[in-house]
């Protein structure tokens, strides 16, 4: 039998429209659909009648099913002739392991496609008012996982600080003590601004925002929850003007 | 007369399957439509019968009409009472100048909403097997802007070579020798790997793989031509296993 296809999709930050039309396409098309726990359920919706779904959720650290499964899960399926969507939040290739799926896909010569999404590092930062780039003020930014540090591997705080620019850190709430102290270790200015954006690009969407010196201390007293995006820079003081999710009618 | 509103749209970076379903959506609702050299002007196929067009393409330096002009035209659609979509290239707030343009409205107290657009810093390496975060690879990526140095504001090369993980350069071949010199001064292995990619996510895209030491004079050999995104660092080797879009039937 020939080998079914596999679409590694983008699911987008949660707001549904933030799907690619080609996204669209390919979920209504698929006979299977491999997903983690989605900002957005309804992305289902666009599946075709009959189709086999496979709910692998990762939440958080705690991964559902291991991920030599999941990349062993889409190998058979495809082996079995199906056209198969692996769905996941955000970009495929921002975080969430679909590297690793790509390369299982390779060595077991499965054919595959990557249909990238929207990332949630630039577009909850958008939703909450906040440009990642802005003229003059921030030519650069970089994106960062907080959650790795939870792996014993810590970050280089001192080479983040030297950057003048935005800073996005994606799953970094738990660890946002840790950050915050790094970062003013290697000399970042403690009136640097920041923001942590909780639901973003979604209805819930919940922002807050401080400074690199009493954020810490405010997500304490606010019981501000994970999980959320922090952004540390400048342009976070474009949001006195720019936030317009927040203020829609 | 009651305002319209101004959506500020990214086009995404190349095929068209990659604008999101909420921008198809407000393209088919637009009046009007401003918009730059697109990668993919299908996108205005579209737009409705009577759609007021109007283009103010930019072609790297050299812009048609100037920034301020842009922004005064926004601001008199949307006060003559038209729905208007500025479209973008890529995400709007991923340079490009959205946030300026963002500024603008929200000063003249026009209603704007930001629909993000799939960057071409994340997408395009990922079309040609390149994922810019990978697991114990590359736990981060930095994206900036080549055009910048063009004005006169070098960047400090020195704290992105201190970063071990994923540079994506937008805008930089023309600057190539001043970036690799820059990262290697700045105590950048010789050997990194380098890719940069031309039209990335369209059919004619093309591929270039070196390593810091040798991608300027092969890009001198090769006739390379700008535009085309540079990434920098060990995940460009994915692409030996993960190319697969190049590789298409």
């Amino acid at each position: 039998m020939a080998s079914g296809r596999v679409f590694l999709v983008g699911a987008g930050p949660g707001d549904p429209g933030l799907l690619t039309v080609k996204g669209r396409r390919v979920l209504e098309h698929a006979d299977a659909i491999v997903y983690d726990r989605l900002a957005s359920p309804r992305l289902l919706g666009y599946a075709k009648p009959g189709v086999s779904l496979y709910y692998v959720g990762k939440v958080a650290d705690d991964h559902t099913m291991p991920q030599r499964d999941i990349e062993q899960l889409l190998i058979s399926l495809a082996r079995a002739g199906r056209n198969v969507v692996r769905l996941k939040g955000g970009d495929p290739f921002v975080f969430g392991r679909g590297g690793e799926e790509a390369l299982a896909l390779a060595k077991a010569d499965i054919p595959f496609e990557v249909v990238p999404g929207i990332t949630s590092a630039v577009s909850v930062p958008a939703y909450a008012g906040i440009p990642v780039t802005y003229r003059d003020v921030s030519p650069s930014f970089t994106v960062v996982t907080g959650h790795r540090s939870t792996e014993g591997l810590e970050l280089d705080w001192n080479a983040y600080a030297k950057l003048s620019d935005t800073l996005v850190v994606l799953m970094g709430v738990r660890q946002l003590p840790r950050i915050v102290a790094g970062l003013l270790t290697a000399g970042k200015s403690p009136t640097t601004p920041v923001a942590l954006i909780r639901w973003g690009t979604r209805a819930a969407q919940r922002t807050l925002v401080g400074t690199l010196e009493d954020i810490a201390e405010t997500v304490r007293q606010t019981r501000f929850q994970s999980p959320a995006i922090i952004v540390v820079g400048d342009v976070v003081s474009s949001r006195d003007e720019l936030s317009w999710f927040e203020s829609l009618p």
